[in-house]
């Protein structure tokens, strides 16, 4: 029974050490796709763009894990929600790698036109604030700590502020000179993915609530309800 | 034994009833919400924005009945790829009322502006194919039928193809005529939406054939790997 108990507690921690290697390679997904569309860096956007495989791949297989734990060891309560959250965790995770590959595609591109250095320095702010939230849910995951999660969870409308204010600067800067919009465009792409970025880190928040208390708190979640105006 | 048996047929039953009234309902989300960018329907939108909560209620319960599933049955084998495709399938449907919510908010900012009847006309088009690909791949779902998800999954790249097109047409609108940036700004990301959900449909697909068959094609899916030039 011992036994059986420590080869559970081995496998629910080698699933959790595989989360926690997700949650550092998607910060340096974003991370560096920011850089790469700041300082017009195709070869650090190309890496970003081939490492995204590997989320992939790790995502696969904490989804493995966890549903050869449920299979073989019949978790209850606390571990089945720890489980779940797990799975919900890693989907986010791995959401958050491919937006930064996306995010990187369009650093290639736009490194083809002209630079457009007060727009990109806006992204460049808004994706320092972006990164900073991810790590800040990650460090709440590894802690268990449910303060540090709820503190990620409430500032989730600064993310949408910075959005907001690039949408308009973005548009503006279209109608101005009509030559800047397809790179425009794709940087109004860039913003939201950022945006996007930020709605994961606040899941990731929720998703530890959830697990350490097993209450949900989605529905009180302090959206700012705007759409770009 | 055979209580319990059909006990939980039932409650898989009741599982996989939500799933088919998720369908449903995201489908109508989706054509009225292209409806209403079409013909600059603001009550039609209103109402889309409205109903977008059942899908999330909805969520929740599948999620819930899953879990409850896993807990109380310990299913093994093919009763849990059913399990997990479901929460699976669930998510991605939600996602798809989510995508279809933001498509009706911005149908009522742009009916607040001057009509762009060429453009809303092609994203209509392609808002057509984009349903009939989620109807498809809800239709493969409740047959259980493979090759009908196949079907759904192989045309994957005729969505992107349409996207493609309406990014240069709406980047050609903007050129010519600085004062429709805003509202074709807005029509970018309704065209992304329309991707997206077309992602969604392809992911259905895909999870279908994991269900019945135990094989995940997802690395083997045949994605336009293009991004709008």
């Amino acid at each position: 029974m011992e036994h059986t108990v420590r080869a559970y507690d081995n496998e629910l921690d080698a699933m959790t050490g595989e989360l926690a290697r997700m949650g550092g390679l998607a910060e340096a997904e974003v991370a560096d796709a920011i850089r790469a569309i700041a300082r017009r860096d195709v070869v650090l956007a190309e890496t970003v763009i081939n490492r995204d495989a590997r989320l992939d791949a790790l995502e696969l297989d904490v989804e493995r894990k966890a549903i050869r734990l449920i299979a073989l060891r019949q978790p209850v309560a606390d571990d089945l929600r720890r489980i779940v959250a797990a799975l919900k965790i890693a989907s986010n995770l791995e959401r958050c790698g491919d937006l930064a590959k996306n995010i990187a595609k369009r650093a290639v591109v736009i490194a083809e036109a002209d630079p457009l250095t007060p727009l990109t320095s806006s992204i460049e702010r808004m994706g320092v604030l972006v990164t900073h939230r991810l790590k800040d849910a990650l460090d709440a995951l590894a802690s268990r700590e449910v303060d540090r999660a709820v503190k990620v969870w409430r500032d989730d409308h600064e993310v949408d502020e910075h959005y907001d204010a690039i949408f308009r600067e973005l548009l503006t800067y279209m109608m101005a000179d009509p030559r800047t919009i397809t790179a425009c465009a794709h940087l109004l792409f860039v913003a939201k993915n950022l945006e996007r970025i930020g709605d994961h880190a606040t899941n990731i928040a929720e998703l530890i609530q959830y697990e350490v208390t097993g209450e949900s708190v989605t529905d009180q979640r302090p959206k700012l309800d705007s759409l770009e105006r």
